[in-house]
Formats: structure tokens, sequence, C-alpha cells
């Protein structure tokens, strides 16, 4: 199967750009994600909102785990997100199941949205005999159309007995919708000589008929860690990671990322930043980045990953604006899409980031430096050319030499298809 | 011949939207521009910069003319915009002449393109006999690449004898690039039983080859109005309306709009915001507001011009926002290119827009009221397919019925043609 081969390949490339940490402690585990870390079971079934396709999915830990989430900044944040939320407050932060349906979002729905939500969470929680506030639900799909609650409610009975050690993959494709691939990542690594093993699955930016792009992401582990050291790890993680991608700039109604951690490996429980925090801390990092920069790879249309690293700017918040301005600067997303080394657009994206910069200062490193101190250099075009034809993903590098500021932000380039999946739906 | 038929239409159509004036109050003058106001004088050539196409741009006023500007905010300025504020500090606000070229954009040139501009301000200076300081300079087209001086001094020598009151049409074919038709306007209108004539001429986003967007707007009038009153006119009108347009989003190195008065129509002088005043501003804002609109409806590959008014926002701030987010989003673009009523995709934009709104009492119009207080209600889909396939101007009302802030901006759809135009120009 060239698809799980091209993953593993690029599982390694992942650790390859983590300099940070010793590759040598953390083992890619292939063909494997939310399902690899001990006490996690899986399903994912056809339930009727989509034709033919799974489009129902259900996460589920023998023990309660420790759990967290980030939610989208949209202001017209779906119903699903609301009563997740609301659960894992109820809960102190302990969830056991996730429920995801694809197809339809339950976004712009208002209180009979947030009824529905809660009426699938009450489906899941009698089902599995679990606390209602220990069930997640998530939606992706078709704004302002209310959930068939019949066709959930039957999709549930039919999940439940699904459940299984290695249904990480059918879950996987479950919560698909334009992605040309799924997306899944296992680790595992030591923590006080205990084996600790995490996992991961997300969905990117496929459009569902008529409406928009959603991002969702799921993190498993068996890790013994606390609530409140879970939810920071999380949320300085999806910063540097699923944050930093974009596709087409849009910020969905419904994106959401979700981990559950439930203690299953018997480590000694995490309880500071230590050693063993900083270990997780790295592998959840290892985990997110790599489903984010799937997401960024599999977005539609896209033909190229494009990487831009930010180095030396005066903060690191300065580094993201410009890493960010760059990757959304659909001049430059054009300009891969064509294999010309446009470094004009680069620069002109750089100067109206907002971020300060000097411009006399500025070097550009596309595959070589090409621009020094704000203004070009002697640089072979037919190589670069070649550079920008032949490789699946390109890397920019801006150096603003005014500080020590950094950042990296992932995208891909604008093509045709992006226009056509956008338009052509009908 | 169709094209002066249409922009004739359009002038029209722009006085429509207009509503705060008394429209009688305003004569369009078909077919004609910066040279329709008194003591103005243009010309436009080719002095070898691009192959065939004019390309060099001369405006000339009779007498020094009050004058100011508004640059891009892209750190990256190019040469020419630092040296024109640079005359226009020197002079005290009064220019004679303006001189564009067209092909290349003397930007990121460091020292030597600061030395160029200055050097193509001597050769207008000593050709016109005017002091240098009078002079300003423009330069659109391609980054990183010097300006051929022979080629503009020679062409300067040229440009000058061709200098006369209807050559507004041959300038504003010399400033385009790929752009597909010329952009200019001019109206008249009375201050004290004084006839007092404006016009205007613009480019848009055109690519030039292999770079970047620009917007240029230059305008001339004939009335007699304090230098300070003047630069605080043109700073309000422009951020009502050449700031209010987007085609993709990328703020070019080159951007600037340019205003000049000669005073020759012997009106009283303006030195406070008197009813004259505000009869100058009104005309100001329609040829401002005509040229950014024919700027977006000839968006690089553009089929339709979107317009999006929000209305009833906290601040004009915020309504500012919400606009510039509808008419920059990729998904609303996509959608209105593919004529679907993908409101979902509108109201995502506004939630993430950043400016503060109440998600249950938004309404949003799209030629008819299609979600009330964040919900969908019922509408004819078939009436709304039509419209956004018959008509050339889609406008989209988002009413948030929480204040008073209001705000219109103004882009066009995304095509095929657009990746095109980007990508393929080898």
């Amino acid at each position: 199967m060239p698809v799980v081969i091209k993953i593993a390949k690029e599982k390694k490339g992942v650790l390859k750009m983590m300099n940070l940490l010793n590759q040598n402690d953390f083992k890619i585990i292939n063909d494997n994600g939310i399902t690899y870390p001990k006490g996690f079971r899986a399903a994912g079934v056809n339930c009727g909102i989509r034709l033919k396709r799974k489009d129902l999915a259900l996460i589920y830990s023998e023990e309660v785990a420790n759990a967290c989430g980030v939610y989208t900044t949209n202001q017209f944040k779906a119903a699903p997100l609301w009563i997740t939320e609301e659960n894992l407050l109820l809960s102190k932060g302990k969830l056991q199941a996730i429920l995801i349906n694809s197809g339809i979002a339950n976004a712009c729905t208002g209180e009979k949205g947030l009824q529905d939500a809660r009426e699938t969470v009450k489906y899941v929680a009698e089902g599995l005999n679990i606390k209602k506030e220990y069930v997640a639900v998530t939606s992706t799909g078709k704004i302002g159309e209310f959930l068939p609650l019949e066709k959930i409610k039957a999709g549930v009975k039919k999940v439940i007995p699904e459940l299984n050690v290695s249904g990480g993959i059918e879950a996987a494709e479950a919560i698909l919708t334009t992605d040309t691939q799924k997306k899944e990542i296992a680790l595992s690594f030591n923590v006080d000589g205990q084996e600790i093993r995490i996992g991961g699955m997300a969905k990117g930016s496929g459009m569902i008929h008529p409406n928009m792009a959603t991002m969702l992401g799921f993190i498993t582990t068996d890790i013994a860690i606390e609530g409140k050291l879970l939810q920071e790890a999380l949320k300085g993680v999806v910063g540097k990671t699923f944050n930093m991608i974009s596709v087409d700039g849009d910020t969905s109604t419904n994106d959401m990322v979700l981990l559950m951690a439930n203690g299953l490996a018997k480590n000694r429980l995490i309880t500071e930043k230590n050693k063993s925090y900083n270990q997780f801390l790295q592998a959840l990092y290892l985990v997110s980045e790599y489903l984010a920069k799937s997401i960024a790879r599999d977005g539609e249309g896209a033909t190229k990953l494009i990487e831009v690293k930010v180095k030396n700017a005066l903060s690191a918040g300065d580094a993201e604006k410009i890493a960010k301005a760059v990757i959304d600067s659909l001049l430059v997303k054009t300009a891969i899409f064509g294999q010309d080394p446009n470094w004009g657009r680069i620069l002109a994206a750089v100067g109206y980031s907002g971020a300060r910069i000097e411009t006399e200062k500025v070097d550009l490193f596309l595959e070589e430096k090409i621009v020094e101190n704000g203004q070009p250099i002697q640089y072979s075009k037919q190589m670069l050319r070649k550079y920008l034809r032949d490789s699946k993903e390109i890397k920019i590098v801006i150096d603003l030499k005014i500080g020590k500021g950094q950042a990296t932000a992932w995208g891909c380039d604008l093509s045709y298809d992006y226009v056509k999946i956008n338009t052509k739906y009908n």
C-alpha cells in the first residue's frame, strides 16, 4: 500500500526536523494511531449522514482519562464544541469517550443545535454506561443544518460493538471529508523505564458541500499526568503546530483538538515540569507537528507542502507574524505552484506582516541564499527552478538578523484544483 | 467602443450608491480623467522598458499645485515613494509634475535605487524647467531590478513634447500592467458659483513578470484649497475607498495615491471645513470610490465585483474588520465564482474577523435576507442562484444590530484565471 509507505517515510522526516530532541528516544509505530496507547479502543461506521463513506467515529478509553481541548476562536463556535467544553468543566477535565460525525457541522443551529449535541452525548453515555460529562462530541461538515438524531442514535448503537484495539484506522477514515488520505501517527518512548504510548489522528481542510473546511485533531496517550499539566502542554504545543498551519486563512466554526491521557502506562504520575514532563511534551509535539503538517500537505488542491522558517526576529511573536503572512500570501502560494523563484513576493509579505524588521538586513533562503541584506544576490536560477519543480516540500527561510525570535509555519500552494474543489460542488 | 460605454454606465452606478450627497450636484464627464481639470496636461509613451506598450506617463500642472500623497504601509517601501515623500517635504506640499513608469518597480534596490529615483526626478525637472522638489516619481513592475536610466532619460525627452490637455487617456494607458482596461473618471461640480473640475486615473492589480501587483492612483483638481485640508481630505477618503479594496490581500511595496490641486478654478481659497470643503470631499470620494471599485472589478482573473456592506457594528473599526475579513476570504471568493449562495462561509468570516459581534443577532442579506439572528431562514435558492449567476456585482450586506458602525469593502471573486495569471508567466 503506497499510502502507508509514504506516511511511514514522512514520519521519519518529522523526527529529522525536530532537532531539539534525541530522535532515538522516540520510536515510530507504523500503521497505528489513537488505539496504540493502552486501554484505548475505537471504531468508525456509516450511520447514513453520508451516502456510503464512514461518517461516525467513536474513541473510548477503558479508564476515565484526564483530558483537555483547544477550540476555534471563531465566534460562531459550533454547538458540539460548547457542549464538549461544558462537559470538560463538569467533569473537572475528565473524558472517557469522544464521538465524531462528519457530514454536518451542527454550526449556526442555535438552541436546537445545543440540545441536539446534548442528545448525542446521552446516546453515547447510555450505550457505554458511563457518565454524560465523560463524553465529548464534535462534528464537521455542512453549516446551518441540524443533526439527524435518529441516524446518529442508530449509529451509536452500531459503532459501540465495533470498538476494538485496532479500530483507530476506521475512526481515522470516518472523520475525513475531502481529505485525500487519512492522517494518523503513533509513537512510543520511555519515562522512568516505563513504556509510554501516544497516538493521534486528524482531519484537514476538505470542504463539505456546500460549506467549509474544518480542522480536527484527536490525541490519546496512556501516560499518567495531572490534568493541569496536560492542559498546559496541549496549549503550548498546539500554538506551535496546529495553529501554525494555513490552507486558505479561513478559521472554521468547528476547529478542535482533544487530548486524553488515561494513565494506564502506570508511570509515576507526572505532577511537575520535570524530565518526564519534557519527554512527554516532545512526544506530544512530534505527534502534533506530524498531524499539522499532514493537514497542510493535504490542503485542498495542494501539490506541495510549504514550510516557512523565520529566524532572529525581535520576538517570537514577530517571527510568527512573518511566517503566517508569507504562508498566507496568495501570490507566494501561486508562485510555488508555478515553480518560480519569485522572491519579491516573499519579501513583500515580510514587509506587510506588521512585524518589526530592518529591511536592509533581511536575508532570504530558498534552497540557497538568494537575498542578502534586503537585496537580491547572484544565484543559479536553473538550480532553484529544479528545486521548485522536483521538491514536494518547499522550505523558505527568512533571517531577520535583529533578535532571537523564531517561528515555523506550514501551508500549501494554490492550484487550479483549489478553485475547482471550492466552486464545483454540485 | 464598448469599454467606454461600460465605464460611463458604471460612473452613474457609483453615484447611485453615494446616497449621502445630492447626485445632481456632480456632473460626470465621459471619456475624461486627469487632464479634465484646468491647467493639467499629460502624456504617455513607450520608452523601451516594455516591448511595445506604453510604459512612461507624465502629468504636468501649469501652476504649482498643492499636493499630497498616501503611501504603502509595506516596510519594503520602494525607492520612488521615498523620494516623492522627500520632495513633498522639501516643497512643503507642492508638486508640478508626476512621472510614472511601468515595467520595473525600483523596489528592493537599496541605495542605488534611491539615487536612480533622484536621477529621474532630475530629468523631469530639467526637461520642464521646474524645481526638483516639485517632481514626484513612481514605478510599478518587477521587484529587485534597477531602472534603465538611459531609457528613462530618453523617454522623458520624448514624453514632454507630447504633453497635452487631452493626454490623460495616454497616461492612463501607460500606467497599466495586466489590467484589462484603463481606469479613469472626471467630474465637475460648483463651489461658490464657480465650476470645479476633478479627475483621476488608477492602475490595479496586474502582476508584472515575475513579480507583484501594485495599486496606483492619481487625482487632479483645479480647486483652490489649502494644503493641510487637502491632505486631510485625501487621507480620510483613501481610508474609505482605496484602502477598502482587496484582490488578494497582498500589500505591494509600491502602492501610492497622489493628489494635486492647482487652484486654477479660481474659487475662493478653501481654508476651513465649510460647505465648499464638504462638496470637494464628496467629489474626491466619488472619484476615489470609482477608481477603487474599478481596480477591484478588474482584479486578476475576476469575473465579478463583490461589495460587502457592514451595518450597525459596535464601531466603524469593527465594521471595517468584518468587511475586510469577508472580502478577503478565499472560501467566499471561490463560492461567488462558483455562483453558490454559500452563506456559511460568509458567517464564518464574520466570526473570525476579530470584531465584537453577538452571533445570535447577525442578519445576512444576499439579494434577500437569508440569515436572521445567526440562523438560516427560508429563501428561494433558485432566485439567489439566478442573482449569483447573472449579476456582475454581488452585494453582501451584514447587519450586526448592536451599534452604529458602518463600512463597505470591495473585492472580486477567485477564478482559475487568477491562478493562471499568477503561475504561468514564462
